[in-house]
């Protein structure tokens, strides 16, 4: 595709890297070392396929004119399940993609070379690459927001699985008939260790023990079926006791869950990013104790360290970007 | 060490595969098309570490004597957590090894060529070598005896996670506050989709409903505590109702684990080794029915194919003889 980028000089050049969210396409020009010279945006029209395309071409234009110089070409990261070789969006939860031939649809829009992949694979890379989880050998990124995504880096390649799925570890299941699923099952686990999981324990409390959550309440003029994780977060920020406990217990799920991938991959480290990662300690504490008491073989083996993500909001533009990088420079984009 | 080896020629000359088990010191010469030419045996001595190693040397040296020609070294798996260097045995359930140099110690006695490491990741590789999983990107392997062990191979290459000990997925939690493990947690998957998971349901059932088991318990002369996994099997073998309803819970809570490890992992192949996989359908039909309604994502991706291992009980020295060649052929053996 044109323009046309040198394969040696691609990792030496700046690239493009495009995040698509349910409700904006934000994008950055990015340099090598992970840092971001200029940023665009434009609202996700989620229902319609081209208008969502659309949105794409416009904010790559605008931060290509605006730079003017050589780009190596356009990383993408979107909330959906891609398959294997990052060409098809299989399905995704806000936008209007089923069986969508994204990579083709976009490339032949951009003309530019494209890496076109999951948000929380792209944001795992960049924290291999520039953040917490650098230099890992086997890094597990696991995004804490609505629900619980996920990305891992082994041996210095993003893992996606045999059919490009892999890390959806939100939907083990770690409750036999416990609570319902968007994807259909009981018991996932982020219905346990979330923001939504956050504000179902709270509103789950206020309805039970309306007294005992009287100054969560007080923040929805007491309607318990309003209070959201965002409330419990503004809450616990504030020191309110049982808002502090309801952060705990969805670290103790975090941490229980860290355990059992500890079982399966035995990571090294453990990078938690996300929305929900911002309250830190409130959260990573509770999920550190938990991993302890948890770890099957403790004693006779070291876990992974759990830390926070460093890159915040931007980790999934800044990885696609350095993702783009790559395939030129290995031919593959 | 020596007697040395060409780098070059290593791929095609034959290799000792040893597999030590509880009872047992197993091992074979190994051609490289996974061909087993001679084979010979010791009781495990497992309470102390140097008779152990008299025992694996004393099979080395029997085995080498007969073959004669030459050998490309010594491949060694067991039962029991390495680092992830393979040097050093971090915990052995069934042996005395406890933080046990153990590749130094055999390769001070043994002076040939090593490869040392878990025997459930040695019949992993040779199920992808030589077995179901030939060729597969991204291939689990579940073995299934009193607990479950396991191995993957991801690209290639077998993943032993950053310390060494991945594939212990027998130790996710599958039910909160479920059954007591012998790893000190409670409700881990082996618990429930395993060989004693089997005689620990049997039992149950037979001293809550002697009635309805009336016909497994005349296998033990009305003890109830006395039913293992095996009077199961032999029971359902022979049609016994009962019997194969329980195989099909212990395959239930097998495709259940399939499902999670699918979320986390997205594998190709799901191979099912050991002593209960040679119960075949018995088994497998039920986890694939429930793989089948419980896979995240259903509907959008494919999962994994679920597939008796073809290799059996000899997978272990098999692969652990391919590891070695290996190991030499890389100059890290």
């Amino acid at each position: 595709m044109s323009p046309s980028v040198d394969q040696t000089a691609a990792l030496d050049l700046p690239a493009l890297g495009i995040d698509i969210g349910g409700t904006k396409v934000a994008g950055g020009v990015v340099l090598p070392d992970g840092t971001i010279t200029d940023t665009a945006r434009r609202a996700t029209p989620g229902k319609s396929v081209s208008a969502t395309e659309d949105a794409i071409a416009a904010v790559v234009e605008e931060l290509a004119d605006r730079h003017g110089g050589p780009l190596v070409g356009v990383g993408v990261g979107a909330a959906g399940w891609f398959d294997r070789t990052g060409d098809t969006v299989l399905f995704s939860p806000h936008l209007a993609w089923r069986n969508q031939p994204l990579r083709k649809d976009l490339g032949t829009r951009l003309q530019r070379p494209l890496w076109v992949g999951n948000d929380a694979d792209a944001a795992a890379w960049a924290e291999y690459r520039y953040g917490a989880a650098r230099g890992s050998d086997l890094a597990l990124v696991i995004t804490l927001g609505t629900g619980i995504g996920g990305g891992m880096v082994i041996d210095g390649r993003l893992q996606r699985g045999a059919h490009g799925v892999a890390g959806e570890w939100g939907h083990m299941r770690v409750v036999p008939d416990g609570r319902l699923c968007a994807c259909g099952n009981r018991g996932c686990w982020e219905q346990y260790a979330s923001g939504n999981a956050l504000g179902q324990t709270a509103r789950e409390v206020a309805n039970s023990s309306p007294a005992a959550a009287a100054s969560l309440l007080e923040r929805v003029e007491g309607q318990a079926d309003r209070l959201t994780g965002e409330h419990v977060a503004t809450a616990a920020a504030a020191g309110d006791p049982l808002a502090l406990e309801l952060l705990a217990e969805v670290g103790t799920w975090l941490g229980q869950g860290i355990a059992d991938l500890s079982a399966v991959l035995d990571p090294g480290v453990v990078v938690i990013g996300g929305g929900v990662s911002v309250l830190g300690e409130m959260v990573l504490g509770p999920a550190r104790a938990r991993l302890e008491r948890a770890l099957p073989g403790r004693g006779f083996r070291p876990g992974p360290q759990v830390l926070a993500a460093e890159l915040g909001a931007q980790a999934g533009l800044v990885g696609a970007a350095d993702l783009v990088r790559r395939a030129v420079a290995e031919g593959v984009a």
